[in-house]
C-alpha cells in the first residue's frame, strides 16, 4: 500500500473527502478556501483552519515571532479571498519541551500581531507538547450570504486579474535555503515576501462589497495551482497573456539563470488574490481595489476550452497543475 | 531561562495570555471552555480548538480511528459544557510521511464518526506532513446569548453536581499503559472510557435550555481541576461530601491497592459536566438531565470560603489544584 510520501497532499485530500458525510445544503462545497455555515438572518459564518509545521513550513531565517504571525496571516488570507472580515482567531500550539519562556513570548506576540494587523483578535487556543513546532490556527468571521466570493463562478469572457506581482516567495526561498546570490537592493523585498507575508484583506473586502467578481481564490498554493482550482470549480479554462512577474524576480532570475515564468507560476505561500471579473464589472472592480490603495493587474481571460494556456512573446504553452504540495515537495 | 518542561502547561498559558490583546467587550473572558463572539441578533458564535498529539495523547491500544474520533469529541465536549450544539468541525492534520492510504481512511472515518454522533459535520480542514500524528480540531456552534453557561456564575449555597461517575479514565490508562490486573467484567468499561469517550451534549443542551445552572465546565482536566477552575472564575470554594467514584474504579483500586479518591479527583480526559445549581433550580436541572436519559449526581455545595474541601467517612482534606497537565505529566 502506498505511503503518504508517494500519494502527495492532493490525493490524500481526495481520500479524506471520500469518507466525510456532507452537510445537507452546505452553502459552500468542500474544497473552497474556507467553509461556511448558514446562521440565518441572511448571513454565513465562515471558518478556516490551516496548520504550520516547523520542519516543512518554517524556513531557515524565519523567527518564531514571524512563524506565529504567518500562521495567522495565512488563515486571514483565505477569509480575505472570500470577502470576509476575520473577527476571531484561535491558536492551537504544539511546542517542543525544550522551548523557553522567551520562545513562548515570541510566539504569542507574533500571533497577536498577525491578528491585530487585520483588526481581528486571538480569542483562545490550546497548548500541547510536541516534537516539532506546530501552530494550527482557525479564523472566524461572518458575511452577508450574497457577498461571499466563491471559486466557482468564472464565466468564459471574464477578465482574470491579480492583486500583485508573483514569484517573490519562490525567489525568497531560494535565497534563504540555497543562498543564491542576490543584489542587496532586491534581496530584502524577496526575503520579506517569505518572512512577512501580507493578506489582501482590504482588496477582498472592497471587491466583495462592490459585488465585482465572479470567482476568487487566494494564491497560497501558487499562481498556476490557483488558476487550475478556479478552472476546475468553474468548468472553464484560461488564456493568460500577461504573466505578472515581479520586477525583482525578473532580475533575480537573470542573475541566477533561472526561468522567471517558472518562479512566477509554480511558487506558493504567496497571498495575492486571483479573481475573475465580468467585462462590464471591470471598472467597479478596479476602483474597489484602487480605493484600498492597491491596483488590479489584468493577466488574461477566462475561456470555454478547459485548458490553461500561457502566451508569452516567444511561445504558447500549457500551464501545468502543479505548485506547493505537502508530502511531495520536501 | 526555564524550559517549557520546567514551566508546565498552566504557566505557559499565563505567559501567552499576557501577550494577547483582549477584544473589547469580549462576551466570554479568556480561559473559559470555549470562546465566543457576539454576532448580533442576540446570538453568540462559539468556537473552540483543541489539539491531539500522538506521543502524549494517544495511548497504546488506541486506534487511529479512535484517536481521530476522540479529537473531535473533546472539542464537542467543551461546546456541550457551554450549552452549545456543535454544527461544524474543522480538522487540521499533521501526518507522518510513512502513514498509508488505509491510515488516512481510518482517520477520516473516525473524525466523521465523532462529528456525526453529535449531529455535527466535518466541513473542512488542512493536511500537512509532520513527524508525529497531530490532529487539531475546531468546533463551531451558535447559541442565544442568555443561554450560554459560563464558568463564573457559582454562588455560595449552590449545589455542585456532575453528570457521571469519575476515575474510569485514570484506571483505564493504568490498564493500557501499566497492564494492571483487572477482572474482565470491569476491564472493558474502564478501557472504553479512554478509547471511546463521550461528550455530555444532551445534558449540556437541556441544562442550558432550562436555564438551570449558575456555572458549568467540562471535566477534561480532571474533577479536582474543574472544581478549582469554577472556584477561581466564580470567587468561591467548594465543600464536597459525596465523591462520585465509579464502582468499577472502587473495585480496581482495591485490587491494585490504589487510592480511589486519587483516581476520582486527579485523572483527566474525562468528559463529564461539572455544574453548580441554585437550590431553587435543582428540580429543574434534575429533570432536564433525566429527560436526556441520564441523571445528575449531587456531590456537594458551593462555599464562600475559597478553599476546596473534601469530607469522606474518615477525614476532611483539601482538594489540590492538580490534574492532567501537558509538559509536566509525561
Amino acid at each position: 500500500m502506498k505511503s503518504l510520501k508517494e500519494l502527495g497532499e492532493r490525493k490524500i485530500i481526495e481520500i479524506i473527502l471520500k469518507h466525510l458525510e456532507a452537510m445537507p445544503n452546505m452553502p459552500i462545497p468542500f474544497g473552497d478556501d474556507a467553509s461556511a455555515i448558514d446562521i440565518g438572518y441572511g448571513e454565513l459564518a465562515v471558518i478556516k483552519t490551516d496548520m504550520l509545521v516547523g520542519k516543512t513550513d518554517v524556513p531557515r531565517g524565519m523567527s518564531l515571532w514571524q512563524a506565529a504571525r504567518k500562521s495567522v496571516v495565512m488563515n486571514i488570507s483565505d477569509l480575505a479571498a472570500k470577502g470576509v472580515q476575520p473577527v476571531a482567531i484561535l491558536v492551537s500550539l504544539g511546542l517542543p519541551g525544550n522551548y523557553t519562556e522567551k520562545d513562548v513570548e515570541q510566539i504569542s506576540k507574533g500571533a497577536n500581531a498577525g491578528a491585530r494587523e487585520y483588526n481581528a483578535y486571538v480569542l483562545g487556543g490550546d497548548t500541547n507538547e510536541a516534537t516539532d513546532l506546530t501552530i494550527s490556527c482557525s479564523a472566524f468571521g461572518t458575511i452577508k450570504k450574497h457577498l461571499f466570493m466563491k471559486r466557482s463562478g468564472a464565466k468564459p469572457g471574464d477578465i482574470v486579474a491579480v492583486t500583485g506581482y508573483f514569484g517573490k516567495t519562490a525567489a525568497g526561498l531560494k535565497i534563504l535555503l540555497e543562498e543564491m546570490p542576490t543584489p542587496a537592493r532586491i534581496r530584502k523585498t524577496l526575503v520579506d515576501s517569505v518572512l512577512m507575508p501580507h493578506a489582501r484583506l482590504k482588496e477582498g473586502l472592497t471587491l466583495a462589497k462592490a459585488k465585482a467578481v465572479t470567482a476568487s481564490i487566494d494564491s497560497s498554493d501558487g499562481l498556476a495551482w490557483s488558476l487550475h482550482e478556479i478552472a476546475k470549480a468553474s468548468s472553464t479554462g484560461f488564456y493568460i497573456d500577461n504573466l505578472p512577474t515581479a520586477k525583482e524576480v525578473q532580475e533575480f532570475a537573470e542573475i541566477n539563470n533561472l526561468n522567471s515564468a517558472e518562479l512566477t507560476l509554480y511558487g506558493g505561500e504567496e497571498y495575492e488574490l486571483v479573481i475573475t471579473v465580468a467585462p462590464e464589472s471591470w471598472e467597479k472592480a478596479k476602483i474597489a481595489v484602487e480605493d484600498g490603495g492597491n491596483r488590479l493587474i489584468k493577466i488574461g481571460k477566462v475561456t470555454k476550452e478547459k485548458s490553461i494556456i500561457l502566451r508569452t512573446d516567444r511561445k504558447v504553452f500549457q500551464i501545468e497543475p502543479r505548485g506547493w504540495e505537502h508530502f511531495k515537495t520536501n
